[in-house]
């Protein structure tokens, strides 16, 4: 009999999942009363920095130690044209992050992330989902899990991207059956593909749709229709980050959608999970409404590879450094309102 | 005879200024068309990178001098009860600048900005608006010289804020008059007003208008009659930061109030300036569509000090670091993009 793995143990187990911890961030919320501002002016920041103090459980959380995960995987389906670049590129643009010549590369020397880029079996994309099954359950389990191992120890705030040529089309089909969205609204250009093309990959989702069906009570049954591999993993780091009780920032459109697969296990499993931009894919901002989650930034970004989440961090640590460093009323003989 | 100043010379004379420098921004698009990523990926970072570029004028635009300017005035209608804080709190606020205690200096260290606090005849507040004009243009045009001369020759990004107690009753008076706005849409609760304090507060800037009305045909009248020094000194700036080529990023709702002032003096004075934020405020939204220019984040901060401006910098130096730093499909030997 094989080992049970803790991603196994998680769904099929009786684990307790860690919870936001509301006595630490009331604790947050009294220190930020005390602030040399206005309570309240710092509108955003205030509320992440008191989110942090909740699952960090921390009062003064800090990101010390934020990691940077890409995830990247190849795609049977974009056999079909879905894509406007070719499969190879995702095994490119990996020698591209590991040569540090992306964009992401940039983002998180700018933000002192540390990268980690995790191929997987790049040269045996998924099945073509719009004919068959992207993987077996037992695959989505193991890619999973490959995703729950990657979270380094120390690790304080999980920055999560990905790289997949084609994965918009996984990733629009998920959302698609998950939220019973109608395809032609959700479906966008991904890399930048033309309308003749976007054409193409509203009808290949269709199709894929009719034959997978809409109806999943579990991540690994709608993970194991529509792939892909990386969007797998990426599923299984939130839950390993969750277990941990590391706060994570969501890129855009393909992370959320990765991640999004989980509510089918449990509602409130991404309550650890910030959104950090809205994606100019079409399919992100119903996405969030499902998920009533409020993105950080609105940049128009849509690129991937968590370069949205890096940046999304440096608004992070805005928020954490006054929370943590401003002086208080008191110590700074600064008068306090006047009540009316 | 005294002798001309700039401030003088700009509104008087017949001064060449200086514009986008459109042939060194077409170079900085050709550079983001070769950057390993799909074209417009990047959103609004590559728009500001060429942006920045055009300003600059330099294809690589940098920010390695940043500074942060924050003006401090007082003001005399402060009498009037239209803020949650004494007067005193503008000089405290100072020392706790110079301290740094307050949320701009922790947000300038992150940012790695250079902070410079320019407090105004603190003990001399402008007069009550509500019952005389604030100062005499002899005095606007004197402040607006304090903020031009306050520029650093070194610096290559201007971030502009602000303090001063009761000036979002200064700043929402300007934009009323200036864009002819309904004053109950444009008043906010500034620092935390509540109802009763609000409906004071839009009774007391209604009377101001109806005693200096809102037709004014430059900016120096219109400071003038509604003060107040420190926002006469970030339009001084906004001046000094064109003639030298730099760009600014305005913070929120009284920055962007007091640079608008400008436009009485040529339309697109303000082409430098991009809006770091859409402030709590509610005048806000409507004077940046009078501007037609849209925040870079929206964050419901409404802080001044240039928090948000500090903030958004972050967001500049993210579009130069992917802009000058990535590399070029040639260089990553990554294919391009499928001709469809």
């Amino acid at each position: 009999m094989s080992k049970v793995t803790e991603i196994e143990r998680f769904f099929y187990g009786n684990v307790t999942i860690p919870q936001f911890d509301h006595i630490t961030a009331n604790k947050a919320i009294d220190l930020q009363k005390q602030l040399t501002k206005p309570v309240g002016s710092l509108g955003k920041l205030e509320e992440i920095a008191i989110w942090m103090a909740g699952w960090q459980k921390k009062i003064k959380p800090t990101i010390k130690n934020p990691y940077c995960l890409i995830f990247a995987g190849n795609h049977g389906i974009s056999n079909k044209g879905v894509s406007a670049y070719p499969s190879e590129v995702t095994s490119q643009m990996v020698e591209n992050f590991k040569k540090g010549g992306a964009a992401i590369n940039q983002l998180c020397k700018l933000a002192k992330i540390k990268l980690m880029v995790i191929p997987i079996d790049l040269d045996k994309p998924t099945m073509d989902f719009s004919e068959c099954k992207a993987m077996s359950e037992d695959e989505v389990l193991s890619f999973m899990q490959l995703g729950f191992d990657s979270i380094p120890s120390s690790c304080d705030l999980l920055v999560l991207g990905e790289m997949g040529i084609s994965n918009t089309t996984s990733a629009t089909s998920i959302s698609c059956a998950l939220f019973n969205e109608p395809v032609d609204l959700m479906t966008g250009i991904g890399t930048g593909i033309d309308k003749i093309q976007l054409a193409n990959k509203i009808k290949i989702i269709d199709k894929a749709l009719r034959l997978h069906g809409k109806k999943f009570k579990d991540p690994v049954s709608i993970l194991s229709c529509y792939g892909g591999k990386e969007i797998a993993a990426i599923a299984g780091s939130v839950i390993s980050a969750r277990m941990k009780s590391i706060p994570v920032l969501l890129d855009g459109f393909i992370t959320t959608a990765a991640a999004s697969t989980l509510i089918r296990f449990k509602e409130d499993i991404l309550d650890h999970c910030l959104v950090s931009h809205l994606s100019a894919e079409p399919g992100h901002v119903r996405i969030l409404n499902n998920l009533k989650k409020e993105p950080i930034l609105d940049l128009n970004l849509r690129l991937g590879e968590g370069s949205g989440a890096a940046i999304a961090s440096l608004i992070l640590k805005a928020a954490l450094t006054t929370h943590n460093g401003m002086s208080t009323f008191d110590n700074a003989k600064v008068s306090k309102q006047i009540s009316s």
